[in-house]
This record gives C-alpha cells, sequence and structure tokens, in this order.
C-alpha cells in the first residue's frame, strides 16, 4: 500500500515505509502498488490519477466534523482521532488547529518558515539572512540578523503559545521537528497524517 | 525647510506641513526650498542629491549610543529623546525597538502587514485575501479567511506585547495608526521621525 498526501507544494508519499517528495511540477511514477491518497490541490491530484488510474481519493471516507467552513483535508486528517490537543503542520503554511473533547474548536494559518525567510529579503536585501536554529529568544537582540530570526520565530511561536495553554501540542510537517523545541508540552509525529490515513483505510475495509 | 526620510520603498518627504510619498523607482523633482533627510538608501540618496545638491544628509548629525550593530538610521532617529517606552515604526518592516532610563535596549524586526499580505497567496492560491481590520482576535477562527488574518495579526502584536510589559508603545509609519488600536497603552505619533529630524537640525543650527 503506497499513501501519498498531496499539498500545496509536493507530492508527499509513503511508500514501504520510506517517505519520498516531489513537487507538484515534477513527473510522478506510475506505481506497481495500490495507491491511497488525500489532497487540497484537485490539479496535482488529476496528474497522480492520470498516471496512477487506481489510485483511491480517501478524502470522502474522512467524516470530520466542524463548524469551520473550508477546512483542508490535510487538516481533518491531522486532527481526526484527536481529544483535547493542539494540532500544528509546520509545512509551506503553518495550520494551528484546536480540539476540546474531540471537538474542532478553529484554527488559523501562519506563514511558514521558508515562507518567512523569502519574504525578509523582499523588503530590503539588508534583510537576507541564513536561519540558526539556536537563536537566543529571551534576550532582545542586538544585531540585524537576530533581530529578523527573533522576530520570525516570536511571529510563530507566540500565537501557537497563546492558543495552547495548558493542552499538548502534536507537532508535524517538514519543520514541526525544528518547532516543538521551542515548546515544553509538546509531541513530534513525523507520520501523523500518514497514521491516520492508515486508521481510515482500515476502518473501511473492515466495514467493506 | 522641506525633510526627507528615505526608507526602503519610498522617498517621504515633509514639505510646508504635508507629507508627499515618491516610490524610490519614481523621479525626485528639485526643489527650491532647502533639503534635509535621512537615509538608509544610499542609492535612493545619491538620486536625490543629483536633483537637490545642496540636500544635506542629517545622519552625522544624529548622535545615538546602542550596544545594536548596523542599526538603520531611521531608527535610530525614531528612538531619539525617547525614555522608557517601546518604539514601533510600521512599514514596509515592522520594526521595534525597546528604550529603557534612555538606553536602547535592542529590537527586532517583523515583516510589514503588506509583506503578510503578499505573502499568504504566494503559498497558495486559496490563502489570498483583503485585510479587513474588524477582526476577533479573542475566537478562534472558524473560516480560512478570518484563520489567515488573525495569525497575521497574532504574528504582529504578540511579540510588540511581549517585549512591552507595562511600557508605553509610541507607533509611526504608515500602518502604524491601524496596529496602535490593537494596544492599550498606545500612542501613534505621525510625524515621529520628522519631529525628532527637526529638533537635531534645530539644536545643530543654534551651536552653528
Amino acid at each position: 500500500m503506497i499513501l501519498c498526501d498531496i499539498g500545496n507544494t509536493t507530492y508527499h508519499f509513503l511508500i514501504k515505509g520510506k517517505h519520498k517528495k516531489y513537487f507538484l511540477d515534477e513527473k510522478v511514477p506510475p506505481f506497481d502498488d495500490e495507491v491511497y491518497f488525500v489532497s487540497v490541490n484537485e490539479k496535482a491530484s488529476k496528474k497522480l490519477i492520470k498516471k496512477n488510474p487506481h489510485a483511491k481519493n480517501i478524502n470522502k471516507l474522512l467524516n470530520f466534523q466542524t463548524s469551520y467552513l473550508g477546512l483542508g483535508i490535510d487538516r481533518a486528517l491531522a486532527c481526526s482521532f484527536q481529544d483535547n490537543c493542539v494540532i500544528v503542520d509546520a509545512g509551506s503554511a503553518i495550520t494551528v488547529d484546536v480540539m476540546e473533547e474531540g471537538n474542532h474548536k478553529g484554527g488559523f494559518i501562519l506563514l511558514g518558515l521558508r515562507r518567512f525567510m523569502k519574504s525578509y529579503p523582499k523588503i530590503s536585501k539588508k534583510l537576507k539572512f541564513e536561519f540558526e536554529k539556536e537563536i537566543n529568544l529571551d534576550k532582545i537582540p542586538l544585531r540585524t540578523k537576530d533581530a529578523i530570526q527573533y522576530a520570525m520565530l516570536k511571529s510563530i511561536i507566540l500565537p501557537i503559545k497563546e492558543v495552547s495553554l495548558n493542552k499538548n501540542i502534536i507537532f508535524t510537517g517538514g519543520d514541526g521537528l525544528a518547532l516543538s523545541k521551542y515548546f515544553e508540552n509538546s509531541t513530534y509525529k513525523k507520520d501523523l497524517i500518514f497514521e491516520n490515513m492508515k486508521r481510515i483505510i482500515d476502518a473501511n475495509n473492515c466495514i467493506a
């Protein structure tokens, strides 16, 4: 069984326990095995199906209740089976969703780390920088390089802190591990989306 | 006397009490009156001087002490003559500087509102939005449009709140008024930079 999470930037496959990514403009190969996917990008879904006519979109199998209008399937999937926690999927955007007693209370969308890094030099070339994870967030910066990284991290960390209070925070996504380290009450689950996809596929195969 | 603040995006003039802006790639006219300017952009300074050979760069007249390496002249100017407060200059970037007992303690650089707004649609076309100031920041959003605006405002507001504690916050810059409304302990000073330029020019004319 091959799983695929189609996001805004990449096809993210799980093939025999191994991760493989293709950018959306890259060619996707035909696979020998069964392919199950979720997608927030219809054009990209069609491209996958063209090479893999039997690929199954499991969007419809997911029965996630929320008052949120237009919640992306990847967010709904990440929140599934959760009780009380905040779920942070840190990719090209950073989605933050709040679950309380199994109910989805809403969420918000921060710019992703890479988008922040690309945006500063667009204001001025002087604001170009290389990201260092070891910046001191307890001290007001005293040079431009730190002033940007401090601001960028605070712009991401503080809104998550404010909404999480005493809740546990589950991080996933490409920058999830790096970000999780700024939070005490956090867990990093690299395969959260794929694990939940598998739970849904298994549940439906049992019924069938 | 004509004053000019050359930033990363515009020439910002104060001419007989009136504000006039030119983008950096626009033509700057020759003026009849004396021109004093500060600048964070050398190329733009040269262009102004070409049309106004007697324009005076007052960067050197400013004697602002700080341990911050590479503090922009506009930030030093905005912080001048301040005792205990946080100074926020909300333009294409949002600079935040902390003054304590007349000493500059450091600062940081957030993305400007417009840069945030331009950055979201670059992640996905679905994240394009029009900014509404009346968003409820006390409730977790329940639709994508709110989810972006809430996140964007929290990304700007919370780092400023964290660093300001009980200090007064002085806002200036194009988005200063809009942002100041999210803070109780805030003042908006549209002409902070020009007022401080004038104080420095007056002080030096007295000495001369």
